[in-house]
């Protein structure tokens, strides 16, 4: 496995590959990397010649009060786990090489980028299209691999690519979860155990969801509340937003016509959480 | 010389182009061709294998209350030129194709897209910068050729091209004058013939800021006034603006310590020229 750190670096092998034809797949991380970036990573190994994978814990997307000084962190770990998925090249630029001092420009997405996260954090996709878009331009990759547990960022990201005419299939995978249901996330790692136990509540009430929509249940109200009253259940779970959603553009729906995405978003002490599902009627 | 009109086309052959290892040259405009236009293919034939240039009047770059409407369309002479000086792709899209319903993520350029004509015309370069960005991405040159005519745009762009690591060289050319010195624009068709002739004062302008620092004027006060007050002998001349700002992040300026840019944006009736040199001292 090669690393680069530097842009220059990566860029210039990735214009080599492009140029002998060869193809690339890539995984873009802000590392401490768990089962579900693994996953990512062994599905890209089959989606391109060459296996690309990124850690940056990119400021642009964490707003003054989030938390990325206290984002966990582990740059030895990540590159075992990645020499052992296979990855070829493990591209760990610092914040100074892709944001150097008069950097100015971003990229700005637009309504879907406005409801569940991008009102709870703003700036954030502004952030993450912005730096998704440079690794994409520094590591030309054919295929770009993500999580469906950040389902809005996949939506906003296919949304750029198509917007920007970028030549990357933005492929988004399903979410893995931990043997209690939990979605795997690097933030897992800072919950305590009682708020580690109580975070399980997020998948029941995507559960709970699915089953009163199986049910005949289409009313988006009905679903929402039911769903955020299983969570209030939990002492510790403070609730950011509990939507339902059009599945594809992420536009507010009244009855459940057609696949919408159950999203959520709460914090347990100082972390928060976020979990999906797209129900269908 | 192909012509190709969907974003499609032209991003498999550029696609095909590249992973054969070959190069492109791309020359974007808005058509209504003129030697400027011409000046940039023949340079950009030396620059690379392929020559591509593009025809498209973008309306996001037009304010509301702008020219859009009446910005000069010549299609055929247009192709005939591109011919006649060796362009191997036109590519001509449709405003539909390149914005189809459920647009909406575009470039936020930061504080160099603030002054001159980014304060007249709000969101201008916003559209220029998503525009050129999405042609770059179909295109996929090694290297884009502007003109320096619209001097704050090339720097934008420059600006753009390395915030997202776009592996682009942008590169901008001397502006090309008629006989008279007007600078060669697809505008300067709509100017009446006193229009045309009191046009020429903006080059004089610049001829006489140019001769004031060669006299050893540094104030950029004095500079700027001198300039303005050379263009309000015409009284067609109606100023939008007359600035020297630093020629390379366009910030103001006391004085004349480093290369600075003099430029102008003055309205003849409804048609908006523009012109600039920069000024070393």
């Amino acid at each position: 496995m090669q690393v680069f750190e530097t842009p220059s670096e990566m860029a210039a092998w990735a214009r080599a590959v492009r140029d002998r034809g060869e193809t690339i797949a890539f995984v873009p991380t802000m590392g401490y990397l768990h089962e579900g970036h693994l996953s990512l990573m062994r599905e890209a190994r089959e989606r391109g010649q060459h296996l690309v994978a990124s850690i940056f814990v990119n400021p642009l997307q964490f707003g003054a009060n989030e938390d990325l000084d206290t984002y966990p962190r582990d740059a030895a770990g990540d590159a075992a786990k990645c020499r052992d998925v296979g990855v070829d090249v493990l591209f760990t630029p610092t914040k100074a090489s892709l944001y150097p001092d008069g950097f100015q420009t971003t990229v700005q997405p637009g309504p879907i980028a406005g409801p569940l996260c991008g009102a709870s954090r703003p700036g954030h996709f502004e952030g993450v299209c912005t730096i998704v878009l440079k690794l994409f331009n520094l590591v030309r990759p054919n295929v770009g691999v993500f999580g469906r547990k950040d389902y809005q960022q996949l939506a906003v990201l296919r949304r750029m690519a198509r917007d920007f005419d970028v030549d990357v299939d933005v492929l988004g995978m399903p979410i893995v979860r931990e043997s209690d249901g939990v979605a795997m996330s690097s933030r897992n790692a800072r919950l305590g155990a009682d708020q580690r136990t109580q975070a399980q509540v997020l998948h029941r009430a995507l559960d709970l969801a699915e089953s009163l929509v199986a049910a005949g249940e289409r009313g988006v109200e009905a679903i929402v509340a039911a769903a955020a009253v299983l969570i209030r259940e939990q002492p510790l779970a403070d609730i950011d937003y509990v939507e339902l959603v059009d599945a594809d553009d992420l536009s507010t729906i009244c009855d459940l016509e057609a696949p919408a995405v159950l999203a959520l978003a709460v914090k347990f002490g100082s972390v928060r959480l976020i979990d999906n599902r797209v129900l269908t009627p």
